[in-house]
């Protein structure tokens, strides 16, 4: 299969670990709880609320929005009442502030050499351009769910990246280590690039699943690996 | 005034050398024309097809489309019959490849030190991102009318760069060397920078006004002037 010019990747999970970055700022605010839980349980509220949004329950709202919703009810769940409303309103940009995976920064760097590399992300334009500066993540090109008004894994998403960049589906890869996300892609048209990211969801998660799928174009350890497979085809 | 946080830029003109640029494909191309000419004419069909785009007159409509709608009519103009499709497909994408001016590079990386830099143009998001990894511009975010829709002036571009950022509008500032686009953003509430660029235009155009308003944030001889002065004040 041709290689293709436009490389989009999914962010949260992706290209940074969310789970230990979120546990890390929480741990530091609020020492009496359980950080590892607390994450967990904040992003689990994540794929209900935005399912809320595609289903048409909900207007159009941003991850920012969704992300502050979840944390009152996981607040609550908690037990946490001590926390000022600027406190809360500090502790929902800890979305902005997620570190990239070891390998992430020179990974995007050497495949930025050979490929247009852009984000596709639920995360709203603002949260992702923060992180890339914060993070030193050197996009080509920051495109949100926001942009398109849909979240992934709606069609719209993946077919929204080919239109901005004028290219033929097979022409852009999705690189994600969500393998919903990438069957959405693939469904679409677009090559696909599973990355493994064993860590994802924390040190107390049952095994993700590694399994090397048949219609994923490429699996790779992570973005270097990627990077050595795509020079070497 | 406190300082802005966000510093949103028009590209055609403030960032790059559009006339410059053009002119040299087209001399390139097509030796046997007044390229100085042929640059300032596609250029001028700009603003009449924005306003049928602004007016309703014509459904949401891409630069990248409509400069190959003016490009069509300017080559007739021109008397241009050798060009063969993919010709004028390629010559369409020059926009894609506009040259920065001298200061900007530097001008925008100095810049980035203290602010969030993204663009504000009236391109497309993916003519913005071919031109940013083309002439190496460091933007935060590209942002552009295609994600809201509206062409400037419409106040929802202005406005929304400060609703993606989670600013007041006294917070964001437009830098650009056009004083329409300048004007639109003060009467939104924005911050404005002027930024001189006299042979925006090309060599034959009239003397640019570049008289400093009393409404202009500041008034600055290009990128690096205006951080120094940012950083001075």
């Amino acid at each position: 299969m041709k290689k293709p010019s436009v490389l989009a990747f999914d962010v949260f999970g992706t290209v940074v670990d969310w789970h230990g970055s979120i546990a890390a700022e929480v741990a530091a605010l609020i020492p009496t709880i359980d950080a590892i839980a607390f994450a967990s349980a904040w992003r689990s509220g994540y794929k209900p609320a935005m399912a809320k949004v595609r289903s048409g329950e909900l207007g159009w709202t941003r991850i920012d929005d969704l992300h502050r919703m979840i944390l009152d009810d996981v607040l609550l769940e908690f037990g946490v009442k001590t926390l000022s409303e600027q406190q809360k309103k500090e502790l929902n940009l800890a979305w902005h502030r997620l570190r990239p995976w070891p390998d992430t920064v020179r990974g995007l760097t050497l495949l930025k050499q050979d490929y247009t590399i852009t984000t596709l992300s639920n995360g709203n334009l603002g949260l992702l351009a923060n992180m890339a500066k914060n993070a030193g993540l050197p996009w080509d090109l920051i495109l949100s769910a926001e942009v398109f008004r849909h979240y992934k894994p709606d069609p719209e998403t993946y077919l929204g990246v080919c239109q901005i960049f004028d290219r033929q589906p097979i022409e852009v890869m999705l690189v994600a280590s969500h393998k919903d996300d990438l069957q959405a892609a693939h469904a679409c048209g677009l090559q696909t690039a599973f990355i493994e990211r064993p860590l994802e969801f924390g040190p107390r998660q049952p095994r993700k699943d590694l399994h090397k799928e048949s219609w994923t174009t490429y699996h790779a350890r992570d973005f270097l690996d990627l990077a050595s497979q795509l020079k070497t085809q």
